[in-house]
């Protein structure tokens, strides 16, 4: 038995990875088979588990919640990157709150017209692990284009002078160090970093099929400070109830977040893209009718 | 401590019930928390566990497998009814085999057009379960324009004269008592029974996030026997990954399945729907462009 094999963390029982939160999903939960746990470590901000498993590939869980999977990543990366850069006509800048891993860096500087990309993390921890072990994500972390800044995202937007095109909050859910990116000061700040047509976007932590109550309550904050704000979700199966809300805001009367306002040719879709394509991007707006009455109503 | 309270059951280990399938969903599982085991029992064609859950209502499992939940199953009975519904001009006779719960029922008779809808449902332990557990599914066991017919579905077909303007299979999953409801004969079976504009619908196992392939496969078994067959899905949290595909077929070109014939107001479908709208109808049918390829490719 070599030394990482004998690795233990207290969410991996008999083989098996159980994501049980009373917080987020009560009386629910995902199991992930486990090959061998690679690391188990708690870093300044947060405990850290990362885990090969038979099926989805190796696996980020941060205080017990499953980020991402190598199997399923795309499917969040390519919807919270290109819903934004897409409905924008001419994205140059870009701002990544979050997401050390790098797989929206990887989808961001697939345009060309990206001039450059920040990324803001606040535990460098993440950025090393995912260069270890996710290399299908953190490639994109030594793009020429990429600059990163190891810093508070909050922080980062109160010091900024810099203005972005699309700024895409990858976060961890509201309980921990992403707390504050789900409150009205955060927004608020947002906006102040726009550019005139820039567009935000971040994921909402909930999806209809749970707390549909707080993502009224976060697009509501969103639209105190935004004159449009929209919800839209991508599926994926390693998200609790197998998808995950995001909410899309602009203060430009120009933008419209529904419709791409540029496409690239089927075939170079297919080329680029796994998930994203321009049926989707508006698909992915349209909601059952009890989700619509509580959300849009 | 009741009596019922001492009932016990393979998959329920510590007050949680885990959905666990090498053949169905490798390397990953749901779990959800049990109140109160409600029925553990066997029956001539299945194993059948029917459990209070702390936040998903009473449940269904039929081996091994979550058919239903009292707090999701509205998403999946709604659109493999509605979608073959409104696409049709005017449905009278409608056949549901297996749906023994009687939620497809339910949602068929919504449908002012109907004048009978058959149930043919080889279990019936399955509509005396439900009866007793799950009634806001089978209350429409009891409309005036249903008749029950406890035989096996394929049998049914063989014998059947009458036909149908649609016919859904709301079958559990091909290994068990449903296996000869995912092959050719079966389909060429479904078309005999059809009126000339029928459409039929079938719930197809898997998901673009499974084996994928299987969905292909069954595709293009469809496309043997019909000119039309188109993929669709609904998101559900209960079901692997979070979603179910629905397999829908005709022969007849002067029906359109990705949009609906009819329509009711906003307003009324606000009343008798809580997932399906006519929007989500043609949106059911956009796939991530990786799905895409594989399966309309």
């Amino acid at each position: 038995m070599s030394e990482i094999s004998k690795l233990t963390h207290p969410r991996v029982i008999d083989g098996w990875f159980r994501e049980i939160s009373d917080e987020y999903f009560p009386g629910q939960a995902m199991m992930l088979r486990v090959e061998e746990i690679l690391l188990a470590e708690k870093s300044e901000f947060q405990d850290i588990l990362v885990f090969k498993s038979t099926d989805y590939g190796n696996v980020l869980v941060l205080d017990g919640i499953i980020q991402v999977t190598e199997r399923d990543e795309f499917a969040y990366q390519e919807m919270i990157t290109h819903l934004p850069m897409f409905s924008h006509p001419n994205p140059k800048r870009v701002l990544v709150i979050g997401g050390g891993d790098g797989g929206v860096l990887r989808e961001v500087v697939k345009h060309p017209s990206v001039e450059s990309a920040t990324l803001v993390e606040i535990d460098s921890t993440i950025i090393d692990l995912s260069r270890k072990y996710l290399p299908g994500m953190s490639s994109a972390l030594d793009h020429p284009k990429v600059k990163i800044c190891i810093q508070d995202g909050f922080k980062f937007l109160e010091e900024a002078s810099e203005k972005f095109d699309v700024i895409i909050t990858d976060s961890s859910d509201p309980e921990g160090p992403a707390e504050a990116f789900f409150q009205e000061n955060y927004f608020h700040l947002l906006k102040s970093a726009l550019s005139p047509n820039g567009i935000v976007i971040s994921q909402a932590s909930e999806n209809i099929w749970l707390k549909i109550a707080n993502l009224k309550k976060l697009k509501n904050i969103c639209e105190k400070v935004f004159s449009q704000v929209k919800y839209s979700y991508c599926t994926i199966p390693t998200y609790t109830s197998g998808q995950l809300g995001l909410m899309v805001c602009t203060d430009s009367p120009e933008i419209e977040l529904i419709t791409p306002s540029r496409r690239v040719s089927r075939k170079e879709e297919s080329a680029l893209f796994r998930y994203y394509n321009s049926e989707i991007h508006t698909q992915s707006f349209v909601l059952p009718t009890w989700a619509d009455k509580v959300i849009n109503g």
